[in-house]
């Protein structure tokens, strides 16, 4: 008889389940189930581009949808164990039994990780850290991002009181979805997960958890409700959320009982199932890019400037798990597409017959922000270097290079700081359909690029922490050998390109620090911009 | 008896022969000619995009082709005088008897303004002078161009030595064809104009015209020989060239021995056309602009650094004549169009929506180089600000605005200096046919735009020359008060707009003056390009 695991991947526009062996790692069922609110699942504001919402119901309409049609083609009963993965931070505000506010407002529903509408918050959270605890910061990057958990609470507080009022507390969506599967969403019993909490919510053993209070008062003192509702304890992957109810196992089709293990983040699940270990980062590149690390708990690491989150446990149990990203990079492509009007194949055929350096273009790759090493949601993009002969092709491969660049600064900051990346893994949409994007990574990075042989690892991941939680595997190193790999095809540096680009990173580097740093002329517009949209 | 005068606009493109009447200014017959070879008159190098060069044989049929056609429309024998303007500086390769070369070699065509090979001819030019003969760069701006006489020639005897060694001497275009109408190409006899002479070429009264051998000596002892070829004298346009020759006469079907006026640039004479008079600044916005100004000759004018020129009566006899002007302006809003895909309509459309400042996009207008007041063909264009968000029609309004930053820094650069533009008079293709463009410039700029009568204010200015030279006015005053005007409508500035452009005007102008100053990202890039092509 075969021994199943079911992972669940909640993404920006859909869920996405998938039925794994747990022996093998074959895929034997997916099925992916899009949003049905917003703009591809993403509610906005035409008044505040800053905003992003989802709704809470779409999780469960979808989990629903997606594990059914899985289950026409595998036997319920050979499932062993669930895993869950979501984006974050994402966080919900909850009643008094976990449940969503049955409020019109959009601060009412899920805000999703790439609202920024807390960009003030954070800035004071900042702030305020340096002042009284910079600890707090030192094991975020330096910074606490308006994408985080405690600058949209506040936020909410000063936007929505109503809102932030009828909040008994608040819960990450990866928290969330494991404890509506198992019964747990009252507060006393969800177990809130370490990759949230530690990345996030600035959670970490050292200081007995989540922030102090006295933190909260130098804030707002309306957010010390909000802590006091947190419990001092995390848990990792490995632990167990809890028990499939009969409800849900009726309306899902599986047996009752099935253990569900503790939620993480989508990267992060996504590391596990692209085999992360010491030595390997691995690059989740999709829609954004996240890098991530772990080096064993007895290593001594520093804290490294502008890396989102140094957490022990957040990723695999036992080491600590390190956590980057570029916040926009398929992102910037698919954009590009709209405004051009022209396809990814043409503009990709288009680029392939460029060499590096050859078109004089240089961009900074900042469509969404800076989320490592600059850690500044308030960035915007640059393009540099047009004539009256610059192509459509020749901007879109300097979008490529630029995101590539983006991406070596943040692995020259990990390796600054000892952190060594012998292998790169990469995985996610973008670098299982991009042969362009891949080698232009080789090139810029001057490194092998692997490639997941999964197409979907954050699921995948999912599915091993159900594997490991239903006893398939007693460890991550069992399931991950037993369930992941690479392809045999690498993206091999090609050393002339090479070269080049040292050269043109050069001088990315000099565009990235000034303005990423005193040159403040995107903070300058975006100041502008809001004011002219009032 | 009707007066007529006949005036022939070289462009970039095609030439334009209008015939006006010379006591009210109203256009009676006009006619356009394409140019026949290259790539819309514009002959290219894929491996050289700084090269540009023109056939002179299209110089000829062009000007056959639309004098005819305009003479199905008035009676030749009405025409008194002939006026003609050219592009600048654009220098031809001739023999003993001026006449071009019969060469294949591109080299021995028209070396067209906008051909940048002569680059680094063009810098060392600069270094030199600044050393030997400062004051020779105090009259153009402070720094010598690529697109300029000198730069021009020196190149070729580089590049092209066989051809360099074929030529007796170099004539500009605006020279060369009143003298081929004239019977005067001998370079005995050709009279060249104070225009091409003092803005491109170094000719000034202080040092006795042309510069001195030993100034080419320093240089390239190769180019004393046509210095040797150049005379000490330059003329106005208030001079006669000679007359129309038989042969010519024959050509065109116009009566033999009509005077012909000496030639000057498009611009120069634009600002003729738009009634150009002290106080008085003529922007030619087409495809790039030029902004030209006049001031009594009797006024103590300092030098104007990064202004291309100041030169005595190279606009109107008994004044100091001032051009400044940006690369690329039209050309910049063609180049999007066929960038994005989207028609000028459309583009043009959605950017009338948007408020100042409310895409938080700011650029850079440099896709062709600047010329006044960095005086750097090096440099190049840049977008900044982009989010997800961004659209074409977004970025279109950003290239319009940028271009309106460019006019404003020339501006300001002329009155810094005590040279005061109390009105301001549109001419050329953009400003006729663009409400968004003349409505930005008048926001960005804070001034009334008034919009020349003439929608052909070159051809009409070559046409008033035409009518001086045929003795129909008896000075250019006079042309001027009968033969132009501006249209009642004017483009007013909104104040709520001004103010946002005023603040944007102050980052564009810390991104103008980094990025054309040490910044130099751009030509860095410029020569990572060069190498790649390569």
């Amino acid at each position: 008889m075969k021994t199943l695991a079911l992972g669940l991947d909640f993404g920006t526009n859909s869920v996405r389940a998938l039925v794994v062996d747990t022996a093998t790692g074959k895929e034997l069922a997916t099925h992916v189930h899009n949003y049905r609110h917003g703009d591809a699942g993403v509610i906005l504001d035409r008044k505040n581009v800053n905003l992003a919402r989802q709704h809470p119901q779409d999780y469960l309409d979808g989990t629903i949808a997606c594990v059914k049609t899985c289950l026409r083609k595998v036997h319920a009963d050979h499932i062993v164990g669930i895993g869950v993965d979501t984006t974050g931070s994402t966080p919900i505000p909850v009643d008094e039994q976990g449940h969503p506010l049955p409020f019109k407002d959009p601060a009412a529903l899920a805000w999703l990780w790439k609202d920024h509408t807390g960009f003030d918050e954070a800035e004071k959270i900042t702030a305020t850290a340096i002042k009284l605890r910079p600890q707090y910061l030192a094991k975020c990057g330096g910074k606490y991002s308006s994408e985080w958990f405690w600058s949209k609470i506040w936020h909410c507080a000063t936007e929505s009181p109503k809102v932030f009022d009828a909040a008994y507390t608040w819960v990450e969506h990866a928290d969330w979805l494991p404890a509506v599967l198992t019964g747990t969403t009252h507060p006393d019993k969800i177990k809130r997960g370490i990759c949230a909490a530690g990345h996030k919510a600035m959670f970490h053993a050292d200081w007995g958890g989540y922030p102090e209070e006295e933190f909260f008062s130098a804030l707002d003192s309306r957010l010390i409700r909000i802590r006091r509702t947190l419990p001092n304890k995390a848990y990792n992957i490995a632990d167990t959320a809890g028990h499939l109810t009969d409800e849900w196992a009726g309306k899902l089709g599986l047996k009752p009982g099935i253990p569900v293990a503790v939620g993480a983040f989508d990267a992060h699940l996504g590391g596990v199932g692209s085999g992360i270990q010491p030595g390997t980062l691995v690059k989740i590149v999709g829609t954004s890019t996240c890098d991530m690390m772990v080096a064993p708990l007895s290593q001594k690491l520093p804290d490294i400037p502008g890396v989102c989150g140094i957490v022990p446990e957040s990723i695999l149990p036992g080491h600590y798990g390190l956590e980057a990203g570029q916040s926009a990079v398929g992102d910037i492509f698919n954009w590009f597409v709209r405004f051009s009007g022209e396809s990814h194949e043409t503009l990709t055929k288009g680029a392939l017959k460029l060499r590096p350096g050859e078109s004089g273009l240089l961009g900074l790759d900042w469509h969404n922000g800076n989320r490592t090493i600059l850690v500044d949601q308030r960035l915007t993009a640059l393009l540099l270097g047009m004539t009256l002969h610059t192509t459509p092709a020749e901007a879109y491969l300097a979008m490529v290079e630029a995101t590539a660049f983006g991406a070596r600064t943040i692995i020259e900051r990990f390796e600054e700081y000892g952190v060594n990346a012998e292998r790169l893994v990469n995985c996610g949409g973008v670098s299982a359909k991009s042969t362009l994007v891949m080698q232009v990574y080789a090139d810029v990075l001057n490194r092998p690029m692997e490639i997941s042989r999964s197409d979907q690892t954050c699921a995948l991941g999912a599915a091993m922490a159900g594997a490991v939680a239903g006893g398939a595997h007693r460890n991550f190193a069992s399931a991950t050998a037993a369930m992941t790999g690479t392809h045999k095809k690498k993206f091999r540096p090609n050393a002339k390109h090479a070269a080049v680009y040292d050269r043109l990173y050069r001088q990315y580097r000099r565009l990235h620090d000034s303005f990423g740093g005193d040159v403040d002329v995107m903070k300058q517009l975006l100041t502008i911009r809001n004011e002219a949209r009032r």
